[in-house]
């Protein structure tokens, strides 16, 4: 589409004096405080440690346990993996392990300099590895003890929707690929390049493109560039005294974007909807030029929406440069809550029931007992009160309520909304819980349980280097086959584990992350003891295939939020027909006869 | 995909004992009772007429208002049309005008006949004529008054997916093309065939296929086939305590399949969601083979969804054969309740704090005035004292708070769901709505608003035979639009109607049928006295296409939930950059290469 053509969307309201449209601000430059490490998850000023006491410990102060001893971790990691754990028998990490020339024809940077400042082009090795992986355990593994292999040629940063069309250009000129850049979170080696790949990788990094064009509080929706990072986006909003409310657990880092192209699942979805409910409209700059919209209106019956291919597209069909997404008022009232049950079982019927009889809080979890346990190994040491308060409790849940130690589990809610909203929701989960011999145990352990969230996202680094390796996976599936699906998988590693002979004990958890009228989504943590295995590494994604084989046939989906990437499409002939795989294939050498989108995520059929 | 790939999703499960897993028995055939009219809008049972009396009247006994006269309507008319409306003048309708010889291979029959049984094909000429229209104005027009073209060949009825699969085959063999048929419900000539298309057309008549398959009351979903009827839905789930929610306007005759195909939006949206809220999974018959999946997830992301392509294809990707579906359990509660306003500005705003500040009630429907005119002049001669107390009614409404007849508005309202929700949400609707001087006016009238959209349906083709062509048409907008949206539609249709120099005044009224936090649905009648006008039905269009022009201006959408069809796709230029319009054609091109599915809707840029 020509420039002359342009809907202008972005432009054509002017704010409004009673505040009702408004336009922001840019915001802030990203400040010294947000640099991210490179070659681990997350922000440079944090780290898990051993502290000179010989406790685990989280460096920096971003996080409420950074700075803070956690004396049972060590302990409680050895008991349950049954090994012997030194913290002296450290496996120094290479990083960079390799970082391989670039494939770079001298004309095709002096196209891309002819529109990009030098400050929009990076040649940077450790800038160029870094877009050529997101966060599964395999890359991670790779870039720190073995090789990551081919990797993005040169890193551009567009500024743009004009410049980001005016690279598909110079990319179809020079034979070269793009590969879209958000947040670099994914976990579905949907970044990761081809070995083979020998056209120059272009990695599209997005992040100036960050703007909150316009807030439009009158309908309650905002037009945001698909570069914006959450927590800017989160932070931005609220200024305004609104919300978008989507927070997926790598918040702090992804992006817009990177959301839609997902298709993530928010933490708190049950009061503000999946990324598919939030997004009204979206831009996408494709190999045919700009899939966009002249208006965009609140549910319409205009034929094959397309833009709904966008969701979930992994970077194969265009690059999001925007989208007018739903917002909410920001909330009265935040309150956490937790509850205990005797057993998972319970605290699944009564997850169940909630779903039936009541509105959910926006976000409600249960975990099983060994993530329970692992909470509170990662519980830091206490003031002398706090020690005794704690030993009261465990007194009363164990001796008083009966509660076993390895069978009980904690759900942990968050309520957001209008006040009366709120209470009423409160006043049904409590009521719903006792039902299923639940017992409240506060706020504070709720707001605990969330919190962890973001800076248990560093341990597996941390651990990796102690020879443990550990990762996450999910499904979703039916109520009526979720808790089976659970024991399976459980069931199925453990026993194939030791079929290998391999060290010690595997660590396999579950937490039931989101509820729906038709089903839950599942999130398994799965992790062992390394040390003497050649190449732990492809081990543990031969035991991950396998636990994803047995959640396929307990009735589980490929994911629910992660995605496909190259990870897992292996898998797409079980779960879809030969015809719909075909139709992929189509569809994509169709729109992109070219490939010049190769990131090759999900089977496309060309290369 | 061959029959033996496949994944039999449909037969996988079996009964449960607890009953939580039902397989129910087909449902009874479809009694003479429920026999629809060929030349006209529904059941054959239920026609407005002129009574003994010379008043207006419904004939038949299925509606609340059948067999009653309906004095205050003839004079109404005349008032608001500024014309000398004549009962005895009536324009016969000549139905059927004229019905085209069929193109038909003797080998492309027998084809079909070797899987097809004879009760399955139907060479009926009225039959065909019926299977190549819906229920545009100009279409009901044409079969009556002028002309309406070519017609699809031949007629017919698949009766399991196997058969749907060999059509496809059949008609590729032999070069013919397939248009799917549901209710033939649609408004956007969505059916009707192109007069040049040469290949023999094939009508695919879905209603055989209309079992429940199972009901998963665990899970609350339910695999339904395609062909099933709205009213059969709602029927034979309500015998299991269940209901899917869906009841566009059409509900009576409408189909599953079509509500897909056409992206349908359902009257109790606020508590059931729309269509594609509705849906979790579809299986279609394609060119290619079927789409289909192994396993139904409450949520995933497995990289792009066809299946959404789907919504809104209107017959040009494939034939949907069934879908899993979300139901409900059926509501403890049912209430309607109404309020009337001052003035539509405030019944707007009343609507609006509603979104903003509550949860609204499964439907909630806000009037014009003159629509309000509209309702009280479709009311039945009444018994003395319901005369009296009417009168009384009035008298308060206008002398003792003031109402201006011709400025007051009426909003109606369901309410359902469980006894405490609903009276939740009614206490939230009558205080917001005293706020904005709304005064309540009964379940009553609430009750009566609702019945009237199904005997209402019946008008437009009785009007028809007295010179007066009406039709509806509505868009989505934004809040901030739509108040200015309704008066610039309302205003440029009455001066270009003057500027035309047509007989009296043309009827324009509007009335918000949906609300959204982000909009509303805006749905219009627009009609006017034709006796002396050539082409009335152009004319017709024409004035329409100028409503739809100031809708586009004013920041409407192209339609809520009707669609496009060939009706609106001169349109879609205006609303859809050329990429967009480009990447629909290349789907069509590679997924359909040699346009089987023939309909033509949404400019597929194939013939």
């Amino acid at each position: 589409m020509s420039s002359t053509e342009t809907f202008q969307r972005a432009a054509h309201r002017t704010p409004a004096p009673d505040g009702s449209f408004i336009i922001p601000k840019p915001a802030p430059a990203t400040g010294a405080d947000e640099t991210e490490s490179l070659d681990v998850w997350g922000f440079r000023d944090t780290r898990f440690d051993i502290s000179e006491n010989g406790h685990v410990m989280i460096r920096g102060s971003r996080y409420e346990l950074s700075g803070k001893e956690l004396p049972r971790f060590w302990p409680w990691v050895r008991e349950v993996l049954e090994i012997e754990l030194d913290p002296r028998d450290v496996y120094k990490p290479q990083y960079p392990t390799r970082i391989p020339e670039p494939i770079l024809d001298p004309h095709f940077l002096s196209t891309l300099q002819s529109f990009l400042s030098p400050s929009q082009i990076d040649m940077n090795g450790e800038t160029r590895l870094r877009h050529g992986h997101g966060h599964t355990q395999e890359e991670m593994f790779a870039i720190k003890y073995a090789e990551l292999g081919r990797i993005p040629d040169i890193v551009v940063y567009p500024e743009s929707e004009d410049q980001v069309t005016r690279l598909v250009e110079a990319v179809r000129q020079h034979n070269a690929t793009l590969v879209p850049y958000g947040g670099g979170t994914n976990v579905t080696d949907a970044l990761r390049c081809f070995s083979n790949e020998r056209r120059t990788i272009v990695s599209v990094d997005m992040r100036r493109m960050n703007r909150i064009l316009w807030i439009d509080r009158a309908n309650m929706l905002a037009c945001i560039q698909a570069g914006a990072v959450g927590r800017h986006i989160i932070a931005e909003l609220k200024r305004y005294g609104v919300t978008m409310g989507h927070e997926p657990d790598s918040v702090e880092f992804s992006t817009l974007g990177g959301w839609i192209a997902t298709n993530a699942s928010g933490m708190k979805k049950n009061k503000y909807g999946n990324i598919e409910d939030l997004v009204l409209d979206v831009n996408v700059v494709t190999a045919a030029g700009t899939l966009e919209r002249s208006s965009c209106s609140p549910r319409e019956s205009v034929g094959m929406d397309l833009r709904r291919l966008i969701f979930g597209s992994e970077g194969m069909l265009g690059i999001v440069t925007l989208a007018i997404v739903k917002i909410f008022p920001f909330p009265e009232e935040q309150e956490y809550g937790s509850i205990l049950f005797p057993s998972f079982e319970d605290g699944f019927k009564f997850m169940y029931d909630l779903t039936r009889e009541a509105t959910p809080p926006a976000s409600v979890r249960l975990v099983d007992n060994l993530q329970f346990q692992f909470g509170l190994a990662l519980k830091p040491k206490s003031a002398a009160m706090g020690k005794l308060k704690s030993r009261v409790e465990r007194f009363f849940v164990t001796k008083v309520k009966g509660f076993a130690p390895d069978k009980m589990v904690a759900c942990t809610l968050v309520f957001e909304g209008a006040r009366a909203e709120v209470q009423q929701q409160q006043k049904d989960v409590y009521r719903i819980a006792s039902r299923h011999g639940g017992m409240k145990a506060g706020a504070e352990n709720g707001r605990r349980g969330y919190q962890l969230t973001y800076s248990i996202a560093y341990i597996r680094d941390f651990l990796m280097n102690y020879y443990i390796i550990a990762e996450s996976f999910e499904t979703s599936v039916a109520w009526s086959d979720a808790l089976a699906l659970c024991n399976n998988v459980k069931f199925r590693l453990t026993a194939e584990y030791a079929q290998r002979g391999l060290p010690g004990k595997p660590f396999v958890t579950a937490r039931v992350t989101q509820v729906y009228r038709t089903g839950v989504c599942i999130y398994f943590y799965f992790g062992f003891y390394y040390k003497g295995i050649r190449n732990p590494q492809d081990v543990y994604l031969e035991l991950e295939n396998i636990a994803r084989d047995e959640i396929l046939r307990s009735g589980g989906s490929l994911s629910h939020h992660h995605g496909v990437g190259k990870l897992r499409r292996a898998f797409l002939p079980r779960i879809m027909s030969s015809t719909t795989l075909q139709w992929k294939r189509e569809l994509k050498k169709s729109l992109d006869p070219e490939n010049l989108f190769g990131a090759g995520n999900q089977d496309p059929g060309i290369r």
